[in-house]
């Protein structure tokens, strides 16, 4: 049997085993078809149907409403830090922000490089990021609200979006999209890129209400326009097709588990199993406050910088990788995004059980 | 055997069959390391090495001198069209393009989109770009000469490149990047979408002389700029490293067999067989003026679009794929890129002489 390791990698990241093996079986020849997926027109009948499975399994998992459209881009969520203003913030307008860690961070600094006008109307900076705020008030006249649904480096998670009314709820999913079941449509527009949860690095899918994706101005890059790229089903140019045929079969891999309901199960259970692994003993410590943990990064510390580095190299020799925390704050994070396996989870937890007794 | 066609698909297109080999036994546990290159970290061991690789076997195939940047960007080449001018065309300055064909026309229109000044100094429109203009003088004051090197869609391409002495020359060689020798020191900058002959679709190549990236401003897009991704080696965020780790095997595989002068006699052989076979008989025509014939694209007519329809499903039936020409002029158009070995060529060859003789 081929190797394994227990991956915990931030991303890009572990993807379902069943998906790797197929995408191996067709890697030569689709379907027999006599040719790779990477090698196929993105405009003959095959990726065809390849691209409209992709869209509509996407709807169908994830209870998309009619009036959104989802589209298949690249750049990653660093290129929508600048598409979101440039389609969605006219020169006369301010768009609102919350700031949750470096993600959100780099969102708000690239709104201010381009010259947009807009305000920071809650920060968790106060605190290295360890909560989500729940304390602030949407302006009436914002254009959007643009929040970061999850923290990779912090490892804080949003549990209840906020409520805006009538304003765009704009929210960056790139690493806990379809982690689990959540309200479409209550955001404008959520984006993420695929390299968590959803496939490999290379494509960003942006889920956008069709007023909003209609509202593109003409005078930005044609490649950035939610009006041009949505308008033409996500094949204006060459799109990156084996990335889409890839979130196509790790899209049929969540159907074919039970869907998003059975996906937030299995993630909560692992995310009790480490959290409570964490909270079990002194000798682990969790950064975050309690009720603002992420499902997918659950960054922890050791007693000692010295005991963290003995952790991880040992960690490595056990077949666990991944673990070394963001260099922005040290310490451990395990990512336990949707297609690493309980088994992984309970060889970590496992693992961390030994190296206490060993060093505790 | 793994069932293979013949592929003449104008792009995505034919990969080398070893390199797919190799990338099928790794799929699911990269070199035994327990995990697919896909689930790697982009800041891990194994990916810098790869990403490495990939440009210093760029540097090493093309002779790339000292001075020039070798960076990895997303968004083909449509994303260029407006990166280029963002990066290299300031307010007060303007810059000379060069129109020939489907793909200028939107490098063009994009610089108009952007309200940046050009001056279209030579076009072959008058002709249905069935030629590449001789006769333009660049202006000395110009920002950069653009031009494409080749035109999928009408199959012309430049046989000598235009010598600009301080003008950067900046090239969109999306469809014949590393079809044969060049000097890349003439070149202020190059591009080119991988989905030709490099690899799947998704990265861009682009390589640009130091002093011109090092220019960029710093009110556009970061993902867009130059410096910015160039000066953090791609990695200024996650890249699409699936992509990037095809294109280091697709350089292997051209180093293998024997590089690009290797690789340039073997194109000139297919594109004259098939150039041949047009010639030779008054049943097929080619479209483009002979000084001006494409090496990787060869459009060509039959008497009727009625044959060519009858052509195009016969040449299917005979596993013979990709050969319609684009929507936008008809007919028959056979894309030889690298990857397409002689012996489709020659599967081709003989299925036109079939077929005039039937139909003839």
């Amino acid at each position: 049997m081929v190797r394994r390791i227990h991956n915990f990698s931030a991303g890009p990241a572990a993807l379902p085993l069943p998906v790797l093996e197929e995408v191996q079986n067709d890697l030569v020849s689709y379907k027999g078809e006599g040719l790779s997926v990477m090698e196929m027109s993105h405009r003959g009948k095959t990726f065809d149907g390849i691209i409209k499975s992709a869209e509509s399994l996407m709807k169908e998992i994830m209870g998309i409403p009619d009036g959104y459209k989802v589209i298949f881009m690249q750049g990653g969520a660093s290129l929508q830090f600048a598409t979101v203003p440039l389609n969605l913030l006219p020169e006369n307008k301010f768009a609102d922000y919350i700031n949750t860690g470096s993600w959100s961070t780099k969102a708000i600094q690239e709104a201010r490089k381009l010259g947009k006008k807009f305000n920071v109307i809650a920060s968790s900076e106060d605190k290295n990021f360890s909560y989500i705020p729940d304390n602030f008030k949407v302006d009436k006249d914002a254009a959007y609200l643009h929040i970061t649904s999850n923290n990779t480096i912090f490892g804080t998670q949003w549990q209840k979006f906020p409520d805006t009314g009538k304003i765009p709820l704009v929210c960056d999913m790139s690493s806990d999209f379809n982690c689990r079941k959540f309200d479409v449509s209550k955001f404008g527009m959520i984006y993420a890129g695929a390299q968590k949860n959803m496939g490999p690095s290379g494509v960003t899918i942006v889920i956008i209400k069709e007023e909003l994706m209609n509202a593109s101005p003409e005078n930005i890059p044609t490649m950035c326009s939610y009006k041009v790229i949505g308008g033409k089903d996500s094949l204006y140019n060459t799109p990156p097709t084996f990335g889409i045929y890839i979130i196509k079969l790790v899209l049929e891999w969540m159907k074919s588990v039970g869907g998003l309901s059975a996906i937030e199960k299995i993630n909560r259970e692992k995310a009790d199993m480490l959290y409570s692994a964490i909270d079990g003993t002194g000798f682990y410590k969790g950064t975050v406050e309690k009720n603002s943990r992420s499902l997918m990064n659950v960054p922890f510390r050791l007693p000692s910088e010295e005991l963290e580095k003995q952790f991880i190299a040992e960690a490595q020799k056990n077949d666990i990788i991944g673990v070394k925390g963001h260099r922005s704050v040290g310490g451990i994070r395990a990512s336990i995004y949707n297609a690493v396996p309980v088994d992984s989870v309970k060889a970590l937890v496992d693992f961390m059980r030994d190296f206490e007794s060993k060093n505790g």
